[in-house]
């Protein structure tokens, strides 16, 4: 089963493939789309728009798995992450209904064994569960990565985690 | 020139079209778009989409107005708003580039000539300027008519309302 995981964000959107097999996975690739903070916010939404539909596209994923907003202090951040969020999800549900979400614990929990692991944890643990050389950069597509392993280890119960 | 207003919501997103040439306006149609609270969030978003390329397509406006989110105290709802606006923002600037945005205190301002209408007033003045037989219903549609006629008197000083 392919796997796509986005780390949704308005300046950076993390995202991963993974080939998902039994426990074991395959990176196919990731990347961040990303978009300058001095464009106006419509044409920055439609950059993503269309940026999700590409990878849509290109990966033709099975499952989607989103990380979830950690909602921030910042009220202006909180409503521009929202609506990066929700393009994303549009773009997304015209190929597939299979959307996901997990917390940034659950997903903590989930590569590493322990809901208290640092980031450089987390980024060794998908480093190391995707055979790769070296750990994904930007960060943001390293989360999106650990939430697409998090997704594959969820067998069994992902009704808990479709996106309501 | 056709101008569509829009005041954004993601369980009601009310719409209105008017016709407008110096400081005459003609309604050309008014409406909300409605998604369901029991469907997931995808969903609900993609109908939004859907709902406004359609209005695009429909009207062909030449400039699109909408309503500055009120952020409330309440963060979900917050969050849910703000996704509705950005893929209602994708949806338009997909055809045109010309997107404005005005606060609550404008809109008033512009249709009654004091900030401090309350909802009623400004309904007056919309069914008035409009030459319409009767209130439009709903709230959200009649808030997208006064968008858009804030937008019509804006000549001059569009820049300033380009949204950013």
């Amino acid at each position: 089963m392919r796997i796509l995981g986005i780390d949704p964000g308005l300046a950076t959107m993390g995202w991963g493939v993974i080939e998902s097999r039994g426990d074991r996975h395959r990176l196919v690739q990731y990347g961040a789309l990303t978009t300058a903070a001095g464009q106006p916010m419509p044409q920055r939404l439609r950059a993503i728009y269309i940026g999700v539909n590409q990878l849509m596209d290109t990966f033709a994923p099975d499952e989607v798995a989103f990380e979830e907003l950690f909602f921030s202090k910042n009220v202006t951040t909180g409503m521009a992450v929202s609506a990066a969020r929700g393009v994303a999800l549009v773009a997304v549900v015209q190929r597939t209904e299979e959307l996901y979400e997990y917390t940034p614990m659950q997903i903590k929990q989930a590569v590493t064994g322990q809901g208290k692991a640092d980031k450089h944890q987390v980024q060794m643990m998908v480093k190391a569960l995707l055979g790769m050389a070296e750990i994904a950069r930007p960060d943001d597509a390293a989360d999106a990565l650990a939430v697409a392993i998090t997704h594959a280890h969820s067998r069994g119960a992902r009704h808990m985690y479709k996106i309501q």
